[in-house]
């Protein structure tokens, strides 16, 4: 199945680049709602799927027994910019559970985001783990190791019990077969499984409305989704799209983006959770899919609405601030 | 028309994402000897067309008059990564012509080289005019607005004689027709023009070959080629894939990147131009891209070839250094 263009970038009054993906709207039921591109293939939800892996800090009653705050589930849930306070936040996690960041397992790396960058050339000789964009979802996985039982080493493996755990959440909420055919290595090197859109979209569903998931799911899911949607900067960072996405209406938008173009969403009021990937893994085209993916759920005239149709819509300027083209949606996704 | 598949990006055992483009090769006589997808289509060259519009610098008798070193002549063909020696060597140029970087028209940027923008926050307060990426093209810009009398006030414009005289230096060459309608604007504020991808290789093959030009202008496409095949390095920088693509068969391969995934390529010994365009604008997928069409122009078995084919399909390694994928071409490229 070909996948539609769903984004392009014009330059002059010429289409210069073009994007194509997938898009799918689900709720709690499973009801596909809306759907663009071929859903049903596999897709790896990379960082967008942080919020599931992090069901069993609550569930293992880790984040209760650390006392995390709100700050804290965030940053669990989160592919932070690397700056100080996230820093901060993950290093405070793991002193919780009585470890340092030598127990983590996540690899070290230079901030993504250039202003972020500048400070950390300015302040470090090089990053270390808790710089990695992943550092506040692997101290979730050792307070929930320490608090389970499980020696943390090696907590990054296919085998270890923390990644058996996650993998039974994710099968559970995606109902996709989760196993080695299915794995690929994460950026952080925990696994990652490819699951069909649908079935991600609608993980994050049954998480948004509780259907089908025991109370005690459906608590967890509730607490970590208004978690990052309390603290959007602790889910991304200063300018992110995550952070922007969730302060457009405070409350009404949960959203999580992943490598590799992939962005959900979860809509509380309409009860419904959103997914998008983009064929070529572009994160500026999964941006602009998922604003307007998210635009059309909200009311014509809404100044949500409108907000997020100028951030899917959005003009390109060059280093001289001279408006050079556009990203624009398309109406495979929004007419 | 569909433009095939041309790179996959692979994730364990399953393709994570794909990439769409066209390729062409071109000799001297304008006749296509390889081609994929919609090689018709109009495209925005934005810096891989450097080395002609350099041509102006030699052809107005600048060169000499300033006597620009090869270092020099490849840096105005150049997208440089910012790096100490590219912005010496730009202010070198600019204080042969009378003047310094308060002329320069082309804005200022960080580079996006992690390393070196690593190194220019530790050692800058701010980037200026001279770290942006194009400020060695614009260097020679100035050095032919003074040699050919042409005040440089505005020299980035449409209507200065300038832009005039590299349009129809242009057209020339690529046999498109350069106007108002195929115009945008580049991120240096220069006016860049889509061309059909056929005209853009076959302006190259031009230039490498010296068919249907005047012997000047034969010479001095020459002169520019032969300066970047010299001083790689000054072409782009430490890492980058221009440099490195010219390093593998030192004067055998004249390479340059452009913008939203564009890439060229002349081959002296083949007496053939490549040129490639990745349809979403990805650099990783126009690099593998070029990668794998020049090696289809090298002996199988030779070094150079399998060289090439290495960097074109080339392992994704994560931030713990280890292997979780691939980027590799596909057949529609190279069988």
């Amino acid at each position: 199945m070909q996948n539609p263009v769903t984004v392009e970038v014009t330059r002059g009054n010429r289409v210069e680049s073009r994007h194509r993906g997938m898009a799918v709207a689900v709720d709690g039921a499973g009801r596909i709602v809306f759907s663009a591109g071929d859903v049903e293939a596999g897709v790896f939800p990379r960082s967008a799927c942080k919020a599931m892996q992090a069901l069993p800090l609550i569930e293992s009653g880790a984040a209760d027994a650390f006392t995390l705050s709100a700050r804290e589930l965030a940053l669990a849930c989160s592919s932070h910019s690397g700056e100080d306070e996230h820093v901060a936040t993950a290093a405070g996690m793991l002193q919780k559970a009585g470890h340092d960041l030598s127990v983590l397992e996540c690899g070290a790396h230079w901030s993504s985001d250039q202003q972020t960058l500048i400070h950390q050339a300015r302040t470090l000789e090089r990053p270390t783990a808790l710089h990695n964009n992943c550092s506040g979802k692997h101290s979730g996985f050792i307070c929930t190791c320490v608090q389970s039982g499980w020696d943390p080493k090696g907590y990054v493996g296919y085998d270890h019990p923390l990644q058996a755990e996650i993998r039974a959440v994710m099968q559970a909420l995606t109902g996709a077969v989760l196993d080695r055919d299915t794995c690929g290595t994460d950026g952080c090197s925990i696994p990652t499984y490819a699951v069909p859109l649908t079935g991600l979209a609608h993980g994050f569903a049954r998480m948004l409305t509780g259907e089908g998931l025991s109370p005690a799911r459906a608590a967890a899911s509730r607490r970590l989704m208004e978690a990052c949607m309390a603290e959007p900067f602790y889910v991304a960072g200063t300018k992110r799209a995550c952070t922007r996405l969730m302060e457009v209406a405070p409350g009404k938008i949960f959203a999580k983006t992943g490598a590799e173009g992939v962005f959900v969403a979860a809509l509380p009021e309409q009860g419904v959770a959103l997914a998008v990937k983009c064929e070529d893994g572009t994160s500026r085209a999964a941006e602009s899919m998922i604003y307007a993916l998210i635009a059309r759920f909200f009311e014509p005239g809404s100044e949500t609405r409108d907000t997020l149709i100028a951030m899917a819509n959005r003009p390109l300027s060059n280093w001289n601030g001279i408006h050079v083209g556009d990203i624009r949606v398309t109406d495979a996704l929004f007419a």
